[in-house]
């Protein structure tokens, strides 16, 4: 739905609406079964919300295109990830709760493993601890840039960093130092046009201090940096949709992308249990509710099967806890397709089930690509869901005479 | 389909097209049964023009916006409701047969009962006999409101009536008098810019002229307006599509779009039988037949979960009559669904059956929401409606060599 008219048809109500996003969801057919992996779970707590709920399958961005979990999550809530769009470093720095300021650029920073030859040999420096980390990273905070940039240097898990550069006129189009392959030697930055160029001087000048202060520190004897951004002006989930919005995320990443639309992060602990019970605690300050569940999509990046389809049965034995809030809309869908066979996000459009006293059920559906294919929303925008949602919730007011 | 488009395929041909349109059609299931509206009614002339029809269920406006009546009906004639909008009191004006110009700003009044403490006691003054209504019209018509601006007042139904404003550069955008609930007093209409307000003023000094000359008539001693509206520039059917439509519609405001799109009213008498016969009796002149019936919504609207299921059976007895016209192409669906259970007009995507030689049809389907979600059309978006019917009586040329 346009935003504009969001904004009109938009009503405050004391409906709740909790939103569980299982990363990365879809899935294809195992070679020797035929079955997805939500058809191979043993998942009887999702089966029974099915054959209660409205089934359709989204469609992340369009027909053909494989989302990453920016566009994905943008589009679940309610933006259009063609128009809307978040770099990656920025994205980690608002996931660390990093104050971002608008003029700020951020990239995602890897510790890395450079050879003697000068070559990368391990894009993640063997994933040193987070605690080592932090100590490294201490060491990278002095460095001076100079063209008047500010810099500032955060640790976020094992290997990575965020690096943020404040200052003014600061070029955002910044080209990776990250080859994404071993066995070249990392990249030089470069500006896309000749008012960012001061910004990638200073960008090559950090990398090459970072090398010089963690000469002795191998595996983490350098660095590599990517996605470049500033900050998206994301219309507010507050002032489009009137919703006073909570993100439950234990991933910086799925955070950040929550707090961009407007979300308050509440603490979302180790677990989905204790997600589910601090989004419990939290019930009452919230009309809407995201929860980010991350190991579906990792099992499925990994080309593990059997693994995502025990991350299915895990995520299933939490469903009751979530049922015991009675929520008058859950939803429960994926941001993408990440099917284990093939061991990457895909295109492929990703099961979706909406629970209210308002839907269209069939009372013998389960919750796959298959029950989701006949239901009775079809196929339609992930960028509808939020709306979607609003409407079962009583938030959303007729459109026209 | 574009527009422009539209008129460079669209070809003419001997085939005919009949739109039955069952107003709020689309349902939700009872809490007793797990039945819809369309799946409790015994209605075999439907089900056996299912088996014989394309099935698919129709998205008026988007996934989830709850259209009204105007961009419902529009969506049906092939406009995109977000970029064409016709204003209540235009509606109004058109449907029964006021002779409307371009320039004129038209308003939906209500007779109303105003109480001692000049609140509104009863928004629709009893509603007062469509007689009672004309004798109080006539005392309304005198009044000068000033500014140049000529003053038309026309009887509706009941407690109903239509206001018109005729003169130059006249504001549109006015606020409604009418609060939409009792124990208040009527608002005063305010204009969204300077240029607006003699407009505004007119209409406030309208109203208070009004409550002075119906002093003694309560329970209609006092008079409401809303959705001022000029009228929309709609491309015609006839230019657009090279179609010869006809309306045939009991209800003013249905009539009156079809008009606005460029159709003939033909007559409607009272009952469905009465416009099925009509349509038999203007079959030669026209290409295409709107005819639309209202009590399915009414129902549904009431919350007569009973009522709106014998409505669709009511329905049913006359699709035999219909099918003696043996029209080439026959579409029955809704507007917008008005479940009964939710006793008001819903964003769920509505039942849609469309007849003719070229279908792909399934035997066993029956009419109802379940089968047209699984049906060969799938979700697709109202607009489509009207493109659809030309495909399949041969009226639209191949796109591209």
């Amino acid at each position: 739905m346009d935003l504009d008219l969001a904004r009109t048809l938009s009503r405050p109500a004391e409906s709740k609406i909790v939103l569980l996003v299982l990363d990365g969801l879809g899935g294809l057919p195992h070679s020797d079964t035929g079955l997805t992996e939500l058809q191979s779970a043993t998942s009887p707590n999702l089966d029974r919300l099915a054959a209660e709920s409205a089934l359709g399958l989204t469609q992340p961005v369009s027909v053909s295109i494989t989302p990453g979990s920016g566009p994905g999550h943008l589009a679940l809530f309610g933006y259009d990830p063609l128009r809307y769009q978040v770099g990656r470093g920025m994205l980690e720095a608002v996931g660390i709760d990093f104050d971002v300021r608008p003029s700020d650029i951020a990239a995602r920073g890897n510790f890395c493993t450079i050879a003697a030859d000068g070559t990368i040999s391990d894009r993640r420096a063997g994933r040193i601890s987070t605690e080592r980390s932090g100590v490294l990273v201490e060491r990278l905070r002095g460095i001076d840039i100079g063209a008047e940039i500010e810099l500032f240097v955060e640790p976020v898990r094992e290997h990575r960093f965020v690096l943020v550069l404040r200052g003014e006129g600061l070029g955002e189009s910044l080209s990776a130092t990250d080859p994404q392959r071993t066995g070249v030697p990392p990249l030089r930055s470069r500006a896309s046009d000749v008012a960012g160029e001061p910004t990638s001087g200073a960008v090559n000048r950090f990398t090459e201090a970072a090398a010089e202060r963690l000469a002795d520190a191998a595996p983490a004897n350098g660095v590599l940096l990517r996605g470049f951004a500033k900050t998206p002006e994301l219309p507010q989930l507050a002032d489009v949709w009137s919703l006073q919005a909570a993100g439950c995320s234990i991933y910086p990443m799925y955070r950040g992308l929550a707090k961009l639309a407007g979300m308050t992060a509440i603490p979302a602990g180790e677990t989905l249990s204790e997600q589910i019970a601090s989004v419990h605690e939290h019930w009452d300050g919230y009309d809407f509710f995201f929860v980010h569940y991350k190991y579906t999509d990792s099992a499925g990046e990994d080309g593990d099967f059997p693994g995502k389809v025990a991350r299915i049965e895990e995520v299933d034995a939490q469903i009751p806890a979530l049922m015991d809030l009675n929520p008058d809309v859950l939803i429960v869908t994926g941001d993408h397709s990440t099917p284990a066979v093939m061991a990457a996000h895909s295109w492929h459009p990703v099961p979706f089930l909406l629970r209210s006293q308002t839907v269209r059920r069939h009372a013998q559906a389960t919750f796959d690509e298959e029950c989701c294919a006949r239901g009775s929303l079809g196929v339609f925008p992930a960028q509808e869901v939020l709306p979607l949602a609003m409407a079962h919730a009583g938030r959303l007011a007729k459109y026209g005479a």
